[in-house]
């Protein structure tokens, strides 16, 4: 396992050019990365940034990650136990149907669920409405150790509460800077932030919606709600194009990983995971004990 | 999928006997179920109830039931979508080194993070120790569709109290009524509440622990408490048996897996949360919603 850490450790750092295992290590940190200029409409919601295979391919790259992200995860976990104070945060955003929901159950799923806290930000509730929006945001934080993962988050509050006119645009846009700073002080304290927008083309929601009217069993995912709300297909995109670019920072940039096929978002955001874990390189923490003392103690035992 | 749900819902309650497809269903429920007169020295922790094949075969059978429990565990969360109240109590109990960790890592792993809440209770704080013992524990009860799994629990509460004198007998001794009281109000008010001891035997743990001791990366899991505790093996087994004894009840059954085999040990688990979900046969919500009026509305969508 230590020899294991340590090739991780020399691949995703980049410092050893002789011999390169995993060929895509940090490229999907890269490909997706949302920097200066990056403009939502030219990026197709059907293309694999970062990766050239098919979707067998895709699905054989994932499977052959889980051992690696195991191990690190631990790693993550375990240095926690002995003071580590870094936690990792995952925030999934996406239009309906664009396989946040996909992304729990085959990605976080994939996790040790002992270091996973998912939160699910539904609409607030009357306290939450009363409290600043990022109260509930703070409460939820991963504690040291932990991946913490946002199904949904604050960008809602920049998302449909400015496409609906929620609360008055003077307020609403002061949120972007607001945003910035938290994440600046989350960052700080420890926290990698991860920051995905799962990003779909209108024509995959209107197939996905009409797979769910379509099969009795996700009629129960279905909201009449939801042809509402598509009807403000085009302000939603600019909402994002516009918490993109104002909130891409370097202490938590976006990730916008086109998501029209399934396999590749969810290797994409597997692999961004990993790529932020290997980074970290969170280390076995040392025995405070004395092992051989220990050893004996446990042989005079019954 | 309605076929495959319609012919687990027969084989689970045993209604049919033209085909039975699934020989071993509810038999690990029976199994292993501790019944009256149940003497926990007399279960071999390397036995197999309920399954007469090996580890090959035991592994072969656990990958077998992803898709029945996923499909079972996603119709217990849409039913509460649609008002459903019914819910899951998994309570892990065990020695030091009994595969708790293992049963959250590839049992509770293995159901989809969205409807899980796994609590772990550690020794309780300052303010739990002021309350009464189960505040903490009615806190952290499942939500209506979730499957909540707890490691460790209220019965550390007539176990490591018991076996250290934390509280006077006088108190721990009008736990288990307090317990079975408490345990058939959660099971009343819709929560199937399964109970596991993962039974090892004392070789197996003091293998396991040197094993810990060997290995650097499992140092970090290794308290020197552990040996401390490990002196005290025989009363906790006591207080383990007068806690099933006392707490096996029609309610709130306890299940005592032999688990000095762990792939017979996440066999079992899986089973006994799967032959349960089978036995509420949660089914799909019936469509609130005119399904071929919304099917026109999203055709006239761009």
């Amino acid at each position: 396992m230590a020899k294991k850490s340590a090739k991780d450790k020399k691949s995703s750092k980049g410092k050893t050019s002789e011999k390169v295992e995993v060929v895509t290590a940090t490229s999907f940190t890269q490909a997706l990365r949302a920097g200066e200029g990056f403009e939502l409409v030219e990026l197709d919601p059907r293309s694999t940034p970062g990766f050239d295979g098919d979707k067998v391919a895709g699905e054989e790259a994932l499977a052959g990650l889980g051992d690696v992200l195991a191990e690190l995860q631990e790693r993550l976990y375990a240095e926690s136990k002995a003071g580590g104070k870094r936690s990792v945060l995952l925030i999934i955003q996406g239009m309906d149907t664009s396989g946040k929901g996909g992304i729990m159950r085959h990605v976080v799923g994939a996790l040790d669920p002992q270091g996973v806290n998912i939160t699910s930000f539904k609409a607030p509730s009357a306290e939450e409405r009363r409290r600043p929006f990022l109260w509930r945001i703070r409460k939820a934080l991963p504690t040291a150790g932990q991946i913490g993962v946002f199904d949904r988050s604050h960008y809602e509050d920049v998302l449909i509460v400015r496409v609906h006119d929620m609360v008055p645009a003077s307020q609403w846009s002061r949120r972007y800077a607001q945003i910035n700073a938290f994440e600046q002080k989350v960052a700080a304290s420890g926290t990698t932030v991860i920051k995905v927008m799962l990003h779909i083309s209108s024509d995959e929601q209107k197939a996905r919606l009409a797979e769910r009217l379509e099969r009795p069993e996700k009629h129960w995912k279905f909201n009449t709600g939801d042809l509402d709300e598509r009807a403000h297909w085009a302000a939603y995109q600019e909402a994002y194009q516009v918490a993109i670019e104002k909130c891409s920072t370097e202490a938590a940039p976006w990730f916008v990983v086109p998501a029209d096929r399934k396999w590749y978002a969810r290797l994409a955001v597997t692999e961004l995971v990993l790529e932020h874990l290997k980074e970290l390189d969170p280390q076995w923490p040392k025995a405070d004990f004395n092992v051989e003392a220990e050893q004996k103690r446990l042989a005079e035992t019954p």
